[in-house]
């Protein structure tokens, strides 16, 4: 009876597992807030020489998670800016060695540790074309920064957990003071994210329990819209590279188009919605999942589960209310937690998944 | 004993199960010949007109499989036109009402059925904004077609079967018309591709195989570089639609920031790599798979199979070989052969997926 024969493994190895990234996630709060006090300032000059220069074009690069904030900067240039974006696949500047003119374009590179090779050479590339680089890392005499032409430290202090999560929080921050600096706002909308991260880490027991009713489970889809889609592209990356489930992420637009017929009652689905346009894109796709009678776990804006008044999921985790348009570094909290929280369960260790490290070289 | 007294289904409607998605994918050679012959001249023209009005930047939209084919057309335009391009998100024109300035930006959309309101209105939008816009549609009388300023008909006839095959690949050949000519090229290698695709046909006795294989399969990962990325992202909705298993995508740079922690024996992965710079950033990734003992189905050009003399997948499966930039329209053709057997060993029926309808209305 080996199973039973096999101690257990003392507790405190237990309590040792996701240590990292535990401590990481709660610094959180004390980062955003470090970011706000010490860094805006270096990031309105940044703006102020970009806006000089007239953009007309965006460009944005980044791997993994550092992917996710590029895709939550596309959403505020477009819509904040009205500048057209494009996300870059590094390749055709590095493999390919395509030379595009990038006269007025505003290339925005993301890395936590600014030392990929392939981002540092397609910016290289991409300055040398003509584009206003900017690298926005969480080191500041990294190759990347070194690379282009300004740079923006996200001041998220070293992260030594594999899986990110301060410097992803901070990244989206970092990016949001840019833009808004570039838009001439006041950034008033990003001061309470300090406290509602707090309060964010505060429900960690809601998470807890919602982990429970997923200790078995093999598969499950993440969904957003707008501004909540690179939340739910992020929460999945978390869950995958801790816990090595498929997590798959889909638009909530994009799930409609053909993935929806994997969806069934034993595949859960977490949604993601802050309070605005995304939420009313999202509602008639939550409709079409009740009605399939998925299990749907709907992480949300207080003020939006309230209006809409409960009956659109099966299990509801409310959220402090913050602008939609800086609701991300709230909901991607809850997630982070998650993926903790489950990989600890298997019997994982969260802070040194198998066939990962910290720095990912790809060329 | 229930199991063994249920009377097998009559061997007439599991021969009916995918008869519309078969049918549609045997008839790709014909489509692509018949692109080529009476197509050719209309994209020509509209190549001329998009030409004198000497776009800067280009913006690309689609849902679903149209997305992948606006995603290698990205690869085409950036590689062969040197253009910056840009995925669109159409919410941040729908839903955020952005209204950017895109005088000399080239607007691609991309729609089997040109039915989709959220495209209508996002073409229509950004015909307003300044933009030079062209549908790629099925339909010449839809309201896609009519919200753009140029048309481009794909010509791949009346499509049945939910599941997109025959508009695809024939999406695939008309944005390489389409860019060709735009570089002033002579299409001269996209005029193999009929013939290769009824080659690549011939061999869905090696398909048959590998289904075999993944009877059982509940997870599978799909992977590839450049120009390759867009048919491993099109293979694994074509498996999640008709089959309904987790089948992610990644592009094989991605794969290693995260996701390739879930990565084990039990979760085969599906590279699909053309002879050109995509299998040489392909390379590399191979290897790290290999180390991890992972089931590696090797989807490739002949001739570069040859050339790496195999110890590089667990199964390899040769494609008759083709350039780099055109390997997209034959590499997706066993995939879609894949998920059509695995489909009918599950007993579904690909032609009706559960939870879908041929036109998605997102809005």
């Amino acid at each position: 009876m080996r199973a039973t024969s096999e101690p257990a493994p003392p507790s405190e190895l237990v309590a040792a597992r996701g240590a990292l990234m535990r401590a990481e996630i709660g610094e959180q709060p004390q980062v955003l807030g470090r970011l706000l006090d010490e860094g805006r300032a270096a990031i309105g000059r940044v703006a102020a020489a970009v806006r000089s220069r007239r953009p007309r074009f965006a460009l944005l690069a980044g791997r993994g998670t550092s992917d996710h904030a590029a895709l939550y900067a596309k959403y505020l240039l477009e819509i904040r800016l009205g500048l057209p974006c494009g996300l870059v696949s590094p390749s055709t500047l590095t493999g390919y060695g395509a030379r595009p003119d990038l006269d007025d374009v505003l290339w925005i590179v993301v890395s936590q540790s600014g030392g990929s090779p392939d981002l540092v050479e397609s910016t290289t590339a991409a300055r040398r074309c003509g584009a206003i680089t900017v690298a926005v890392t969480n080191a500041p005499d990294s190759p990347l920064a070194a690379a282009a032409e300004f740079g923006v430290d996200v001041l998220a202090g070293p992260e030594l957990a594999v899986a990110a999560t301060k410097s992803y929080t901070a990244q989206l921050l970092a990016l949001y003071l840019l833009v808004d600096a570039l838009a001439e706002g006041d950034g008033a909308a990003a001061r309470v994210l300090p406290g509602a991260v707090a309060a964010a880490l505060d429900r960690a027991d809601d998470v807890r329990a919602c982990a429970q009713r997923y200790r078995f489970v093999e598969r499950l889809v993440v969904t957003g819209r707008g501004y909540s889609y690179p939340s739910a592209r992020e929460g999945a990356l978390k869950i995958m590279e801790t816990s090595y489930l498929s997590a798959h992420a889909f638009s909530a637009a994009d799930l409609l188009h053909g993935p929806f017929a994997m969806i069934d009652t034993d595949r859960p689905v977490i949604a993601v919605a802050a309070d605005g346009v995304g939420a009313v894109a999202l509602d008639p796709v939550l409709t079409r999942l009740h009605d399939r009678e998925a299990d749907v776990l709907l992480i949300a804006d207080e003020r939006l589960l309230a209006r809409w008044g409960g009956g659109r999921a099966t299990v509801e985790l409310a959220l402090p209310a913050v602008a939609e348009e800086v609701a991300p570094v709230v909901q991607v909290v809850p997630l982070q937690l998650l993926a903790l929280t489950m990989s600890v369960a298997r019997g994982h260790d969260p802070d040194t998944p198998r066939g990962l490290s910290k720095v990912t070289e790809t060329h």
